[in-house]
């Protein structure tokens, strides 16, 4: 797989998973792993996964992906924008980084995430 | 610096540079460097301050400015959002990923670079 088809995976499956069953999420990171979600940060696979599953019901709507190459040459950067829909309220914008590093072939864990919704002008 | 304090006065001098004379902001890039505005991709400094420049009249408005240490010991991922006003129009959401490597002793160059407006819902 290229990295384009290794970032695009990625970003199908987290968001599919996020939105199905977010439990599942914890094999995703490792823990050297970083989310900062709306400014607060975090480290580590299960303070991630804690994070995450307290958003509670959500449905992601995934609106543009856009890869680069890392300065890491087993790295991907990933930026994602689209809607977020936070326990049936109106849906807002969000964006999102992930860096993706890989451990092995076809192997990756997130290293980097940072989640920001965007709103008020 | 901390990785905090030189993320921080970049980001002020990048907006502040943006908005006052983009030709200036050709010597942050390297010929490594990648921008991704709005899905399109190109490479290299000239490139980007073209890239930036074709954006004309513009005023940022930054709100939230994330920080992490990159997989990269060297470098360091910045994650923006903010409102833009291109050519007086009314302001927009935007958001935008920087990863900066250190080239040596207080010496970073942009390497990554991602810029997305954030609209329709």
């Amino acid at each position: 797989m290229s990295a384009e088809e290794v970032a695009n995976a990625f970003v199908q499956h987290f968001y599919a998973t996020f939105d199905a069953n977010a439990d599942n999420l914890g094999g995703l990171f490792s823990d050297q792993s970083m989310l900062t979600f709306e400014g607060q940060q975090v480290q580590g696979a299960q303070n991630i996964l804690q994070k995450l599953k307290a958003v509670g019901p959500v449905k992601h709507n995934v609106k543009t992906t856009d890869i680069q190459p890392s300065s890491n040459p087993n790295a991907i950067v990933i930026f994602v924008t689209g809607a977020i829909q936070i326990g049936g309220d109106n849906p807002l914008h969000f964006c999102e980084f992930f860096q993706l590093v890989g451990t092995g072939p076809g192997q990756y864990y997130v290293h980097n995430c940072v989640f920001r919704l965007n709103y008020g002008l």
